[in-house]
């Protein structure tokens, strides 16, 4: 079935154990015995993969003669170099993940959840034994984000990161926004093209997103960030009417995941829907694209952009960390973050921003008489004004808001990326 | 003037030495003061700077005592584990980097001129002496392009390049577009404000551009693609009536450098000025900002977006080539390509393209008898026609146009990214 090449055992090869054959586990099988010849050529690393472990039965997969459902098969190989990760979820990944570490062997995951959750424990297991715990599949899918932004910004400091990272809300924006489809209507498209699940929550209400741009901000500002810490919105109470105004003051609403370096140390970190004006590259990524944008002392705006989910795209993503390990089989890169730093996290609240604000009043008067510099934008047909305030901090604005008599429809934040 | 720390000589820091002192060696040196202590944090990585070569004299500056205008100060001392050479041109830089590869020293490059033309002999020495030769900042500024290219995406089998890679060109493009200056004005725009040269050949007639896209084929290809290969047009022929018909087609026109492998494995290479889709992410990069577009058999499009020169933004990218020296400082990164393989580079007259042709002729029916699919906009004011062809080979095409008996004006490629 496959080439002689691809099964016959090489002395310098290094042998990979993928644990989840799933959509992505299943794309590095494949991506491994696809172009095993151009990465030999490229990057002078032989892959060879001798193990697959899944709970489920593949007895006519062309790979079924590596699979074992018995995880001690892998961490007992003392030939294995590196576990690919690729189950999902926290259980029992986290434990086989500790384990394979504990063995020394390298660990490339591309589980989000669990970089999110327990980065920093088994970053530090992987300090301890000398090996990498590398994940740049966890963020963006294919797109290169992580080394990039660990190794080629590495003498940056980083001041902001903002990303569009979740592709199913992305598209369902991008669908009320071109084609002034309805949430609904756009989610119940999502979900019949297979780029939303049946149960949507994980996308809709940021989750997603919330998991990735903890581990972006982890990475760029040295301690872990949990997600349990982060001001999440989702996208499920954007309304036309709120793409529309946003239109027509310049911007188009997306679900930016963002962190800022505050000049008090701290981290503003958040996930919501935010205006994003049309000049902005982020402006331009559409249906299931991802891109981040990481804002360095040095650099000014660099832009990371592409395909943020999907077999191939995600796989390709793994496969550049194990050619990693193969570079440095015999010594770790110096890559990670601390535990977890208190207070690092600012209240939003207390976080400089401008609003967006949609209000079912007509009266201008009350608008200026609470935000004398605002821009207001008329929606006759509906009897329904926005505006945008200066700059304060969120929850200063709020309260403003709630004293101001307005009958608030929507507040949305605007970026100025 | 500096800190302490920064003088202190640290028995593990990695020596490095700067040969040029100008925008971007400087700007190296400033770097490795100021975020030494965030390099340190990071990567782990302890950076010293320990000489600068250069044949002026600058002593008031801040790093007079590091000064020497005696290469082999440089070469002879076995301390120093880093060379950046950013003096820019072929000579001495070649001989210099050789002599320092040599001596098994690492070399880090901004020069792209130096590596367009030399990379292949200069790879085969570091490989030889078992050492680096690395050229991060060659291409794009401060946007992480090729280590992105070679390790990222290195499970990837790269099907093509398409890049705005030159900053000068990009910015009186954009003038064009958004302000219609036309090109001699935007010229002396460019030059008022220090992004053009007195004599901007090397920008305007895509010199520059080509050395960019050598190095990005040649590693993306895996064989040495030289700038005299490469057939160069750049944009000084451009008009505000091609702008303006290219607008009405839906497209912008950028000065766009790119490279495909065909399917009968030649190279389809060039720089020239094309029309690209206003829904295309390339063609928001405006002003001086850079863009790669990288087209992967598993990631599918791939954009990296960013500064593409200026001193810091230049300066970060030799940092973070520096700080992987460090990582691989007992060990070679497999890196580079193989020297030029003969035949490799397809005439571009073979290659299967659209072209966007504007005439001073009215007549339609000349113009549908000739390319009978064509498309076709008028522009009345000043009786000019012009229209986008079938895709077909280029010399196909031009031939169609010698024979039609069509008054040309202009002639431009139209790009599908």
């Amino acid at each position: 079935m496959y080439s002689l090449y691809f099964l016959t055992e090489r002395v310098n090869a290094l042998k990979i154990a993928i644990m989840g054959y799933g959509v992505v586990g299943s794309g590095v099988a494949a991506l491994l015995k696809k172009n095993s010849g151009i990465i030999r050529e490229n990057t002078g690393a032989e892959l060879e993969l001798k193990r697959i472990l899944d709970i489920r039965n593949f007895e006519n997969d062309e790979f079924s003669c590596l699979m074992t459902k018995d995880f001690t098969d892998i961490e007992n190989d003392d030939e294995i170099d590196v576990v690919v990760e690729t189950m999902g979820g926290l259980n029992p990944a986290f434990d086989f993940v500790s384990r394979c570490l504990k063995k020394k062997k390298h660990v490339v995951s591309s589980n989000k959840e669990l970089v999110a959750e327990k980065g920093s424990e088994l970053l530090a297991l992987a300090e301890e034994a000398g090996v990498n715990f590398l994940f740049e599949a966890s963020v963006g899918g294919g797109i290169p984000i992580i080394r990039p932004l660990t190794r080629c910004l590495a003498g940056n400091r980083i001041s902001a990161l903002a990303g569009i990272l979740n592709g199913t809300t992305n598209f369902i924006m991008t669908k009320m926004i071109t084609e002034r489809s309805d949430f609904s209507e756009a989610l119940a498209l999502a979900q019949k093209l297979g780029y939303a699940e049946k149960d949507p929550t994980a996308d809709v209400e940021g989750i997603d997103a919330c998991r990735k741009i903890c581990i972006l901000a982890s990475l760029a500002f040295g301690s872990h960030i949990s997600p349990s810490c982060i001001h999440t919105e989702g996208i499920t109470k954007i309304t036309l009417s709120d793409v529309e105004l946003a239109e027509r003051f310049g911007y188009v609403i997306k679900l930016i995941a963002q962190a800022k370096m505050l000049e008090n140390s701290k981290v503003a970190i958040m996930v919501s829907p935010a205006l994003v004006k049309k000049s902005s590259m982020l402006s331009m990524v559409n249906d299931v694209f991802n891109a981040c944008l990481v804002r360095g002392d040095q650099t000014g705006d660099v832009l990371l952009y592409g395909k943020g989910a999907g077999k191939s795209a995600t796989a390709s993503a793994v496969v550049g960390d194990i050619i990693d390990c193969s570079d440095n089989s015999e010594k770790r890169k110096v890559f990670g973050w601390k535990k977890e730093a208190c207070g690092l996290v600012e209240d939003y609240l207390n976080v400089p921003v401008r609003l967006f604000v949609r209000t079912g009043n007509s009266e201008k008067e009350k608008i200026l008489s609470a935000f004398k510099n605002a821009e207001i934008i008329e929606n006759s047909d509906k009897n329904e004004l926005a505006f945008i305030t200066d700059e304060a901090a969120e929850g200063k604005l709020r309260d403003s808001l709630s004293a101001s008599g307005l009958e608030v429809l929507s507040v949305l934040r605007v970026t100025d990326y």
